[in-house]
């Protein structure tokens, strides 16, 4: 068998990205978790952590941890199943859109019993590469798979609505979301990741064209600083109905929304451990999603 | 003279981390951009960018890229000064937490004209380090400084409230915030850099001890947890002042709020071009922090 613990301190060093976070979480000292490491680098005969800022797992390392993860969940299970006291929650990694989390998957999660949740938050084109890397054990990704060993649920598409304060049209877009007025109003955009707002500008104008922009990494403050005047942006709709009825934002061209598919996939192995929150996954999707 | 261009390849291929994501915001080819660094690489006789994933610009790449910022403010004060048409808005990186972000900066983002902004968010004990580095122009930092070559502002304090939904306390905590109590209840985390759980603990109970927590990068996400009783964290007041009022949240230890003091910091030869930004930033901060 493999010596678990030590898994256990090379999963928190990728995780955390330092031998010091990985000391704090895991009760022991930096000296400790170092020479976990290094005895699970002698057995396996290979270099588990590429030293560095931050510290990131191998390949063989990445394997490992993925391993660690498949275990701790079929245990989750087995526990289940078990007389005597609950054994204390796992920690399921889960890859979520930052906009899937500010309006539909805080529910889902709440209404999932007996796990803790460590949410890495990526945008819906990239939240898969972490279920293909094996570092979390499902996704919510805008790719609707296949990917080797996993299962896909399609959940339905999030509606986003192109919107800005009145004062912001009036000011930036007086003759309307024109190419030329366009080019000049500046934009919010996520993060280099985010292509929501180019991919409506094509749609709407049917060319690429450069565009002033403000970068801000929150959904919330996306939201926030359409309110503001600052920039418009792609909004999801249940952030911003409520402003769009009361007048507080409008759409800058009308009647052109844009639509995300969104899919929850998760590793087949273990499919079983997390099925209650698959199914309130799907309940909170069904009752947000179109 | 430098060659200027040429640094504003370099500062987009270290900002975005990859070759094509800068050539995407320069409307370059990939090749083009390259070309750029090599060659700038070739005249300062030394290695700039740390080729990788993502890339990284090297101490020395650091410096010019802060020398590209600082002349770009000067430019901008100075097209200010000129008659004639006005230059396109500058694009002014700053360094903001999470929490500010989510509660007060916004209105003073909004309330500066003519400049585009880029947001890091990184937590109030870290943002400092962006300034340091010479990667952002201004940061939202807990640290009171001094920093060499910067000036810092003391905005005040904002208030954190440990939250949860009365459910959550029926369930969790109904004997109170007792340490037993809380070495069971499931926390709230935002990141690694995150202390605050953990600092309010130890003000309370006078000790440090492991708790079970979700980890969760989001401001308002920490919010919507609490309401749906996934756990217990500290939040900021602004954000759920009118939730405690309505009784959706409860104080799980009442009348224990922390105080964290936030100070304005920016590097000295900007100050001028910065000066609008620093005082629409001081009145935000005067009407919401303490």
């Amino acid at each position: 068998m493999l010596d678990y613990p030590l898994l256990e301190a090379l999963a928190a060093v990728h995780r955390r990205g330092s031998f010091d976070l990985a000391a704090a979480v895991l009760n022991l000292t930096p000296s400790a978790v170092s020479q976990r490491i290094k005895a699970l680098e002698e057995r396996t005969g290979t270099l588990l952590i590429r030293r560095g800022q931050p510290c990131a797992a191998t390949e063989t390392g990445l394997r490992l941890i993925r391993h660690l993860e498949e275990v701790t969940l079929l245990e989750q299970a087995l526990a289940q199943d078990l007389p005597g006291p609950p054994a204390g929650p796992a920690t399921v990694r889960l890859a979520v859109n930052a906009d899937s989390l500010a309006t539909w998957v805080i529910p889902a999660l709440a209404a999932t019993e007996g796990m803790l949740f460590d949410l890495v938050i990526d945008d819906q084109d990239h939240s898969q590469d972490w279920l293909r890397r094996g570092e979390v054990a499902a996704a919510i990704t805008g790719h609707p798979g296949p990917l080797q060993g996993c299962d896909t649920v399609p959940l339905g598409a999030l509606r986003y609505h192109a919107t800005a304060s009145p004062g912001f049209v009036a000011r930036w877009l007086p003759e309307g979301a024109t190419p030329a007025a366009l080019a000049q109003a500046p934009a919010l955009t996520f993060s280099d990741k985010d292509r929501l707002q180019g991919d409506w500008l094509l749609a709407l104008t049917g060319r690429r064209f450069a565009y002033p922009t403000h970068r801000l990494a929150s959904s919330t403050g996306f939201v926030d600083a359409a309110l503001a005047g600052l920039g418009w942006g792609m909004n999801p709709e249940p952030l911003v109905a409520s402003h769009i009825a009361a007048g507080r934002l409008v759409e800058i061209a009308p009647d052109t929304p844009l639509d995300v598919p969104l899919y929850w996939q998760y590793a087949r192995l273990t499919a079983a451990a997390l099925a209650p929150l698959t199914r309130a996954i799907r309940q909170a999707a069904a009752q947000t999603l179109r």
